[in-house]
């Protein structure tokens, strides 16, 4: 077999089969593998057979294939899969060969394997990849990270066949070790706020306000045309419009239990080592798993006692509120999403460029948004920007979502309606604009019970007084 | 040295020297170490003074001390130094002594110790402990885990050291392996929950409302009477009613920073890992987090827009509120605990007693509360209970107190005081009790975009479809 193919690619699985055909399409010489062989002859008789692919049917074949120094993408499922791949292809490649994982491998397994395989002289990108099945296809988002040099062989061919917007692709070094896979990870959180919240707005609407399924179709139609303008919000519009067979809207039949993959409990539980108040994200976690507990839901609806008003405001009033409260809740949870890669790149000292990851979630991925041209913006501007609400955009966007967004809150709470994401977005607003928290009650509490001491607003940081508060402080 | 003490304890920082004096006031004979050895001596100068404590100065006197089998307690700090101090224990023990750690371990740290203590014939417990100072002296709550013979053969001096209630020990066997430290550490969880809670009742009393410190600490001292009846309120009106030098509210000069030790973070994030959604929790880890930005805080106050209303309601109306509310809260934050401790209960096989665990809290520990009686109550009538908010006392309860519930977290979220416990909570309710929630709409998100698949309400479980929704489901 000539050493012809540029690229190599394992794991023909519905991403995979899309990567090759786009990164083909974009006239890059690939070959391909995949374990169980006769899913490469049936991708090639298939959605590979107008293309200039390469089949191969053994890892060594393929490697044989590829132009040294080799370019691997492996697109296997995350885990233990990935590991075991890597065994096998180690006694297979030479030095300098560069293997990217696709997958949504766990940061810390990226770290891992990039020291590992650096060890034997090969070079690890771990390549964060979102867009679901038609970015893979016409163009993803592309977050890689790990050995820089290997960064700079395959840059030209995966800012290729990356997202493109405004001239630039959504494709940019990200960090070294597991950075890409890191800022994949809280993609996938954001991802999991942003649908919560279209969620929310949804449930407000359809039974809270009692507005039927075209209704809401229309209305997350217009917003799609303002400050809201994302992918998600278009597909929102685009499901409720599908009709089931016998015309009632297909959402109506489907079941309200989510599943998950597991990036957005990663994403939660990571900001909590990290000591991050991601608390959108982490209630939008929380309500996938309330969902799911669909059967007990159905026993508890019976039991548990509905004590609510009616939704008797003005219709037209609280639609504008919704709009503000989805806006000032999204900016919300990517200033969250942001603290925690500020975190995080201080504690990998990972120097993540804030603006370069706006622009790579501008196109290709799931949270791809007009939005994030304002994030793009306000860190180009300021790339040492502190938090992401204190950018002059923001919090002008905050102040006049404000009024709305505390409307919604409350009245769903008065109707009935679980609004986690908006809710916790909130108190997170107002405890972080606040100068005085009741934190110096808890310090007391714990001075009491665990004499862990506190300090005082009139003495330097650092100083710790214990109380004797039984004894009324004598 | 004569083999004449019944019981050996390592680490004499506060919680162990109390400890300590309280076995010895219960008439078991007890022998203390500390590998510090001064401070054994300093000990035995002051607050052991009057105490029959046998001080010893190695490791290998106190082991030489104690009766066969040993029953040993470990008070040191949790994490590598346990290690270490076992590392250093299992060649001076025989078959058959007994080791207790009575520190704050992580569960699986203790199922890992508890097998490797057993392959060397030592039987190993993890006791977890709490009750702060004052329990440890006078009888804390514990809560035992690891081996049960263990567990028969200590049984009678750890049931005699912990707080009785109602002639009842709150110390009852938990479990194999590390169940005692994990019920101890959703014990802290709680307690981070329930101290949220006061703080945000007194920011809306004292911030929203605008009451002065000594009536908030009038009204604290009356829900003491009441279904809020806990030792968390009772320190907290004392607290309240202490005086700086100055004859200002103590409380006031303290700042609002929040430390934590980390009990209530692992409870948190084991809730993510075990699929619960452990909101209040999880809001009051996240609470602390903000707290300690107080830097940041401080600029984002002279920054970020605040667009509230004031407070213009009945005062007295809204404080019956805010105590409905708090209590609603509290059901809801006891019923999630509970939730992760069944759903570890299952994972670990562990057949935890969730009315012995109620029982346990009754007395000793931090969040000690007439509310346990009722829990203990409601699993003593019903121990298969499937949720705690499910049992007719709750369901009573929560009909009684969801109006105040739910105006006090609109009214929150109408003048800007945070209450992310409380607001968590309430959605947590909204969605539990919900027959039909927006998850219908985010799996067709998830369908559209990654072709997750989706069930259907007319279908059976495990039956998989999936749309071609930009095709409007041709």
């Amino acid at each position: 077999m000539m050493q012809e193919a540029e690229i190599g690619l394992i794991g023909l699985a519905v991403m995979g089969q899309n990567l090759a055909l786009n990164i083909d399409e974009k006239g890059f010489s690939i070959a391909v593998f995949n374990r169980t062989v006769s899913k490469v002859d049936a991708f090639m008789q298939q959605a590979g057979k107008d293309s200039h692919i390469i089949a191969t049917h053994s890892l060594t074949t393929l490697i044989e294939t590829l132009k040294p120094p080799r370019k691997l993408i492996l697109m296997v499922k995350a885990g233990d899969a990935v590991d075991h791949l890597l065994e096998q292809l180690i006694p297979l490649l030479n030095e300098n060969d560069i293997v990217m994982d696709g997958g949504n491998s766990l940061y810390t397994d990226t770290n891992r394997r990039t020291q590992w395989l650096a060890e034997k002289g090969i070079k690890y990108l771990g390549i964060g990849i979102s867009g679901g099945e038609e970015g893979a296809r016409h163009g993803p988002a592309i977050m890689p990270g790990g050995n820089k040099q290997a960064w700079l062989a395959v840059q030209a061919v995966l800012q290729t066949i990356a997202a493109q917007v405004e001239g630039k692709a959504c494709c940019d070094w990200v960090g070294e070790g597991g950075a890409g896979h890191y800022v994949k990870m809280v993609h996938n959180g954001i991802e999991y706020g942003d649908m919560q919240l279209i969620c929310e707005a949804y449930d407000f609407l359809r039974h809270g306000m009692q507005k039927e399924v075209s209704e809401i179709q229309a209305l997350f139609s217009q917003w799609n045309t303002g400050v809201l303008d994302s992918y998600l919000m278009e597909i929102s519009a685009d499901i409720l419009a599908v009709k089931d067979h016998d015309g009632t809207p297909l959402v109506d039949n489907i079941l309200d239990s989510a599943g998950q993959k597991g990036t957005g409990k990663w994403t939660a539980i990571d900001a909590m080592e990290q000591g991050i108040p991601l608390t959108l994200i982490s209630e939008a976690v929380c309500s996938r798993f309330i969902s799911s507990l669909k059967a007990q839901r159905i026993h508890a609806q019976k039991v548990l006692p509905v004590v609510v008003e009616r939704f008797n405001k003005d219709q037209s009033e609280y639609i504008q509120y919704l709009e503000d409260a989805l806006y000032a809740a999204k900016i919300i949870s990517y200033a969250q999403g942001y603290m925690l890669m500020q975190q995080a790149s201080n504690s990998y000292q990972w120097q993540l460029n804030y603006a370069g990851i706006a622009q790579m979630w501008r196109g290709g991925c799931i949270i791809r948004s007009r939005f994030l041209d304002d994030i793009y913006q306000a860190y180009t501007d300021n790339p040492k920007l502190e938090h992401l609400l204190l950018a002059p955009f923001f919090v002008q966007a905050i102040e006049k979502a404000q009024k709305g967004w505390r409307k919604v809150v409350a009245m769903a709470a008065e109707i009935g309606i679980p609004v986690p994401a908006l809710g916790s977005a909130l108190s997170f607003y107002d405890s972080y604009r606040q100068l005085q928290l009741p934190a110096n009650l808890l310090q007391a509490q714990r001075d009491y019970f665990g004499a862990h001491q506190y300090e005082r607003i009139d003495k330097p940081r650092g100083e710790f007084f214990h109380t004797n508060w039984m004894e009324k402080g004598v």
